[in-house]
């Protein structure tokens, strides 16, 4: 096993919790309280950690919320609080390039901000993700099928051999593209079936689930047709919103508590 | 026409050069005279952009390569100093995502870099992009076949319809995706074949072409297979790294102006 999969199942098994928390703070979106602070960002992230680590199995910071505003700091300093804390850091960026942009891009990912796990678009084939698996201690999760509408718009496409694309995705990711072990995918969580389906196909890989909270998944449906293997539930806004008051932490753990609590009566 | 299409045109006809310069400074690769200056990206940037202007259609930083390093700020120097000089700027990102996170990639690319056009990975399908063709006066060039070996592991798939997976993204491309008509493809240079397919179907879009100098990808065969709609050929580390010594901006703009020679030739 790698180190991720280790701290994560860990993580998971300690704390009986699949609940990851997806850190994107919009600064418009800050309580009045923490906005005007000197690193807004930072201090709206800590209170958020300070409140749920020990609700989550991992934390997704969504690094486009820090890009546009500048805050790469602000993440550096967020990934390190938290990894202080023994928590894994999924650092969602959804890159895809190839040869020498790659092997930049995983130096940013994992050596620079020191995430343990990433995300990434699996269009450009195999050697554009080559980069980020030498990594061996660290895992990729490759978008599989996503959960936007426009994600079927060449995910769900049917190929000659009769599977949609997802699917194919899936196959390659539980097969030839898994040569060091350290492949998990994301699937979303507004297509149950189509998250059995992979289910069904990679066996007991580990599954990055986003868009119960906010994006109105289905946990119960999600929760039965993934069974068989570890999952990652992501919820973002739901959590981090919760509250725009001065009690917002407060408010995020409630949300968190209960978000677990639904998630495990599936179980 | 919008905005970056008008410059980049008139850039190409005033000119008369369909090659682009990609700067993709590696820290490790600049000549010793610059690497221990005070912000040894930007001068390095600074030095092959007053040397090459007058030879290129647009530049194209590939951000990976800021990203890596914590070069932020020296991107933005690059931009706004490439901008001075009424060039166009395509900033090379290949982002892919969705609803509010690409709202954030805009800002990102768009706001805080000021970039006149950008990459998009289509994956994720048309809500993924549809917040970067909102900026009508910018250009948005979705991948389509790209020039690395792996490339085919996705998109060379043949779809149910009897298409290639690359043929069904360029057809959706050039049709009921364009809303805007701001969308151009990046079409690798080292598949003439399938270049030429791709513009059979687009008519005259614009291709970025990545691909020809380092990577190899044969510059007549690319000019042959694209006629009919405007080319950006892309060339990076030829033409950086043409000499590590202190004539490295010189001997990038030999180099340039060789390969815009070579692509004249064909026209």
């Amino acid at each position: 096993m790698n180190a991720f999969f280790d701290q994560f199942n860990a993580q998971q098994h300690n704390l009986d919790t699949a609940l990851c928390v997806g850190l994107d703070p919009d600064i418009n979106r800050l309580p009045a309280c923490i906005r005007n602070s000197d690193k807004p960002i930072f201090e709206f992230n800590k209170a958020i950690v300070d409140a749920t680590s020990d609700l989550v199995c991992c934390y997704k910071p969504q690094i486009a919320y820090y890009a546009s505003c500048g805050a790469e700091a602000e993440l550096e300093m967020t990934i390190a609080y938290i990894k202080d804390k023994g928590v894994p850091v999924l650092l969602d960026a959804k890159r895809g390039d190839i040869g020498s942009t790659a092997e930049h891009y995983a130096r940013e990912l994992f050596d620079r901000y020191g995430a343990d796990a990433i995300t990434v678009n699996p269009y450009m084939g195999f050697d554009s993700f080559e980069p980020y698996l030498a990594y061996e201690d660290k895992a990729v999760f490759l978008l599989c099928r996503t959960s936007n509408p426009g994600g079927a718009d060449l995910q769900n496409l049917r190929l000659e051999n009769g599977k949609a694309l997802y699917e194919q995705v899936a196959e390659l990711a539980a097969g030839e593209w898994n040569r060091n072990g350290n492949i998990g995918l994301v699937v979303g969580a507004t297509n149950p079936d189509e998250l059995a389906r992979i289910r069904e196909i990679t066996g007991d890989m580990t599954f990055l689930v986003p868009g119960i909270g906010a994006q109105g998944g289905d946990i119960a449906a999600v929760m039965a047709a993934g069974q068989g293997g570890h999952m990652i539930l992501s919820s973002s806004r739901a959590v981090l919103y919760a509250s725009a008051d001065t009690d917002f932490a407060a408010a995020a753990r409630t949300v968190a508590e209960a978000t677990v609590r639904e998630i495990n009566e599936q179980k």
